[in-house]
């Protein structure tokens, strides 16, 4: 880790969630295309547009405070990420696939508020305050995102393959 | 997997929150040995006490439903689990060590909350209201353990490591 003082510890947060969200940007569109219902469909598409937006964001973090663009591999995402594609190859039934999926979003979703939030309140004591601007409309988005798919659990996919 | 129905899927995130709960009974006290501030430890003390009461609960709605009380190892969680360790063994300032344990402690606090939103949504829909009720206690409690995570970040403990 190599991890010394505040800002090491922002920027190996940065670099993991840096390779988070460009592991998504690969993931993403396999997971829309094995969504069956539209309005899934529909919603991980547009995550995955805004996920781009998300990754260009954190490139302007980066040069904000000089550092390189490299990602830091982190073992849980690519764990969640894996998990996500033995829903897609494995469960066959379309609908309980659909309910599959989105537990896997859902939980894509909170390893990156959970990210997001450490990096905003560490940007906040560093006095990071354009950057901490920047990260704080991701985790908007990511907080948005896991709320659309709550309701498309409970509002009718998961009924569907009950 | 084998998951082929809506009750395959539920039963299979049960197993991994099951594993994810024991695993963390076993890594809480490390954490909060590890802890530098007082009220860390204290938080973390705390939780491992309401932990030990959720693989309680996670029984009984094993013994509800009929089923087995196995466990399914979860990379995502392993993975979360050792990079808490890996801050414990490699980051030498207590402080920043501190800021660094509150990141990983969010991280499981936001795999839990995603892990018990799904099961509380599937139990819904399966009608199984007894075990949702349960998942749901369980479910605040994740929630107030983020919180109060949250409020050590912003309230000084990052402050006296940045």
């Amino acid at each position: 880790m190599g991890i010394k003082t505040m800002q090491d510890l922002f920027v190996n947060e940065l670099r993991d969630i840096y390779h988070a969200e460009k592991q998504l940007v690969k993931a993403l569109p396999k997971m829309a295309k094995a969504a069956n219902a539209n309005e899934l469909r529909q919603a991980i598409e547009s995550h995955l547009e805004e996920t781009r937006g998300q990754v260009e964001r954190l490139e302007q973090v980066f040069d904000m405070l000089d550092l390189g663009k490299r990602a830091k591999p982190c073992e849980a995402m690519e764990g969640l990420i894996s998990e996500g594609q033995e829903v897609i190859d494995e469960v066959e039934d379309p609908e309980v696939r659909d309910a599959g999926l989105i537990v896997s979003a859902q939980k894509v979703e909170h390893y990156e508020i959970a990210g997001y939030g450490s990096l905003i309140a560490m940007a906040k004591q560093l006095g990071y305050r354009e950057a901490g601007a920047l990260l704080a409309q991701t985790l908007e988005e990511e907080k948005a995102a896991d709320s659309k798919l709550n309701r498309l659990a409970l509002g009718g996919i998961n009924k569907k393959a009950a």
